[in-house]
């Protein structure tokens, strides 16, 4: 939405282009869908977002839902802008959502009504006894596979949603749609409560698949809509528009 | 549908480009639905058209569903042409619908024939209370959510839009519809009621996301129903013909 | 059909352009589906029909389903060729069907096997009684809502479009088909059972929504099955062939 | 599938150029699935099948399912070749089939095993009795409607096509599909079953809606399996090439 | 799978084109899935694989399961290479699965898993006391009706292929699937568990409807893969390479 | 994702083609789904990467869920890379899953939730009794229609993925989808939970049917995304740039 000088406080998420585009980055407490199929770059992309907040000293949440946050670890380790020390000194948390799930008494296929309020709650306390300031779900779509009916999804995130922003908490929800899906959730209703959408798709170009990021909403800060092209590199997300020059897409 | 002289009276929506569309504006009592899919500029509309509308000193209603009307309110201030005073007057008024749910006792996930009638009856009084011309449901989706069979959505639809237009109260119902979707609703039946249908939708251009509008019916008056690009500004919603000039789409 | 000279006899519409297509009118006593989707314009074609029988003195009923037949009636009244007299003299009749449910004790949400006769007996005997010699139901695809099977929807359409016909009355049943959709009905029965079928459409052309009308079929008589622009006139109802001259649609 | 000189009989459509397709006409004793949507030709074509034969002396019987047969009777009466002694001398007959299901007591939504081995029975007995050659059942998915497992659709085809080749009966299953679709069938299995299939369809050519016809498969004999536009006039079927000379479709 | 010289033995199918895509013939004792839309010539191809591998003394079962044998057996008496001595002799033999079903006492709608072994038991049986080189059932899709989960419809498929295959056997499976279907069959599993998989299809070009032919995988062999029309003729099932020379199809 | 030169450890395929774009190999214990419709050759590959592995002298299991793994064998003996010594020595295991299933006691047709925790351990025991640094699961598909849930398809997928990495195993799960399908998976969560795509297609060129590759995702290391074309021949599998030059596709 379009808006005047007193423009709410940001939360660059270190990607140069993507905080160029959002006008210096997500409005802060805003609560963001990051969606796309598999292979899209959406979790670089979230792990940079918190990195690069634990590099700034804020506190920042991984809650991995279907990966062992382990493996995550081995795998992000070679990045060029990663630092160890982030994850000792407590500035970087990861934490599965199945070992969460546990000590809740959560192991029914099925999250009932008043679960769902114990697990926005166990969330909220936790982010606020560590004083989260960037946090990452990962995937919501699989915490969305417990809950099944849309009413306890809408009920989930947006109860959660307003725990984080009353914690002054900005938070990456990261979504995941069938290849080349034009939908923009999995269950529909996930991108009509998020403050923000961050589409990344996979798109053939001669035989080869790049993928692009398009911000399509997003609350609080006018924003370019245009289709970026995204570059994993060892430096991190590079993003270069689209369309280059004049040439045809 | 064509009209002589003696044409309705019209509640004009403040957005300049939509009011000429429109032969001057909304017919009054009308219930409109306002549809698209996420982030195509639906709420913001809806926004301007109360805004409007109280500065003209006409009692506005916003009856917020999925999202809190405090958020809503931080995201709106920036607007150039609001004025915090609308609110503090009472003129511009937001309400949360799950707190209504909540005092109604309307606790369970699905609504039942009673609870429609009740939840028709409250909103009446409410809005004939506040002596509101203007009123806004964001999302009427939402609420379909809680209603969830055909039969029942067409009942509050019918019966809602019949109170509203008795109190002489012209409305938007803003409806969402999932992304590259071409249908006018989620549940196909609001469409079909609606005594007009404003379609917003997300159209890609080289690259770029251009946000579009086009009025699809409206009972009462005459009206284009050519697609107009619309522009998110800090003075409001702008409209621009679709193709000016003779060049192609 | 193709016919010998001796052809059965006509109910011309009263729009100029499609009597002359039907090659006089629609064979009198056939029942018609009028199907299309929102803002096509079936409702005013729908009146128009009946507005045109009632100035030649022939009785006209409009069984009014979704809208209210007040609201209806304040929209139509800026037509030129409309004169209340014909509501005041009884020439035209608007009814409300939930009024009629009501009346026949039918609350539930899904009508049975019996009530679908009584339900036909009752649009009968009224039809019977105001010697009805046109008549709409808009939307059929309403009352299909309450059958639900397609059994029940067969049933009713066969039954009614029996009864009108015995009683020398010619129907027009308006159906509602989903944006963009290719189906000449909601329920893929309606379509098979009616005498004839007029499509209305919306076409986009260079960002402009067209009117379209095309006769699909009719039975009893021969019929363009060309594509025709509706434009919607404080006049009426106007036919233009799609294609003027040699251009590209 | 390719022949020796040793030809089956052949039951003549009387439309000339369908027979010149099927290199003279319907092997005998074959049961056809003549299919497409609504308005295609279909009971036309069928009709003209029937009146033929009776002009020929063969008996042939029309099971109208949807239709009533009287209101069908006085649509095919301005036909140039038909002949209303057809009917009175018992040459051709016509029957309802909701009358046939009263008498047999199948007053159910739903046929179960038993009452479809019952109903084809009704049918070859009727069909024996009046030493009927060629028969129409008008439509064979209004009947599946009510039979409505694949099982006892295939079940039903499959014993009426057997009981009718055995007293050497060429039969006609219209068959409706929805506009637009590709599929054969409504059901999936009527295609599988039966010997032959004849589809016509809906070709929009610039503007104009043009009926077309295509045998698909003919069990017992060679065909040509291009598509032919068909034309409905006072003589009857007319076939003409789709594509003549080397103009483009 | 590409091979080296210690090739598997084959089973020629007659068909020259067809050998000669698959360098030599079928490995013999795969079960091959050929499948197809209505009329695509399916069960031509299957019929010519039995007569030709009885000319050369292969004893050859086909297995009806939609059509009356006896009536398929008129259609094929005009072949020219039919020679109605191999049926009298022995070597060609034609059975209707219901009558196995009846005799097995397997009359209800759906088989359980015992009845899917016995099942298979008699028709393994049936051909090892024939001493059955080569099988046919058509088609398989009927079967998958009576079997109807795809745990049943697997476990039917493999448990056959592989009895078949130790009696050193070669079958052809018959696949039904919808028109303009790009499916290699209708239940989804049988596709993936066949050893070969022939796609017959019908394809549109200037009005006409070309059968088409292609070989999507063969397990034991090298194979070509391109796409082939497919002439039935008094003589057999001809091969022509889709594109002759560098025209454009 | 990208990385430092600290890379993970490398399990070569075997394949150059596919090496190369995986910049040396799969990371070590990865669990990669091979996904694609019949007839693409994904099997192939699959017995070529345990080969190329029982070659360099790391154990590799084949686990046949859908075919004989003796029938299997036979197909792959003439590759002029495989030695049977292989198998004889133990270096390449194939075990057919249905016959752990019946050790197990899995009868029956839906496996339950404690039912996946033993099958997991059942195999993660076999791969670690026989010390198996390379797996193959043919197909994934197969073992999920016994699953059936998501939640316990990703249940199962996850635990089993993070017992075989423990034992530093590599992975491969075959995935079958429709033909035509540009989905990843059948069931839609596999994807997301593996670490690797390579999606395996045929694609029409010019009337022939093409094999292509192409590596959708792989964490842990750098990796083209380029499709390529896959041709199999008896020296294994070879892979060519889908485009070669400047070429269209």
């Amino acid at each position: 939405m379009a808006q005047k000088s007193a423009d709410r406080d940001r939360c660059a998420t270190g990607v140069e282009g993507l905080d160029t585009i959002l006008y210096g980055g997500i409005p802060r407490s805003n609560t963001v869908l990051l969606t796309g199929s598999c292979g899209t770059g959406k979790t670089s992309l979230a792990l940079e977002f918190l990195i690069h907040g634990a590099l700034k000293g804020e506190n920042s949440l991984f809650v991995s839902v279907t990966e062992n946050s382990e493996k995550l670890l081995a795998n992000i380790i070679p990045y060029m802008f990663f630092d160890k020390s982030l994850v000792k000194s407590g500035r970087l948390v990861f934490i599965d959502l199945p070992v969460m799930y546990e000590r809740l008494g959560m192991t029914k296929a099925e999250l009932g009504m008043e679960e769902v309020d114990l697990l926005v709650a166990a969330i909220r306390d936790l982010a606020e006894e560590l004083a989260i300031k960037r946090l990452v779900i990962d995937s919501i779509t699989s915490v969305c596979y417990k809950l099944k009916t849309s009413e306890k999804i809408r009920d989930f995130i947006l109860k959660l949603g307003k725990a984080l922003s009353d914690l002054n908490c900005t938070s990456m929800l990261v979504g995941e749609v069938p290849a080349q899906s034009t939908a923009y959730s999995s269950f529909g209703v996930e991108e009509a409560i998020a403050d923000g959408i961050i589409l990344m798709a996979n798109m053939e170009r001669r035989g080869d698949l790049l993928r692009t990021l398009q911000v399509i909403k997003m609350r609080g800060t006018m924003h370019s809509r245009a289709r970026y092209v995204l570059d994993l590199t060892p430096m991190g997300v590079l993003l270069v528009p689209w369309l280059k020059g004049g040439s045809t897409g």
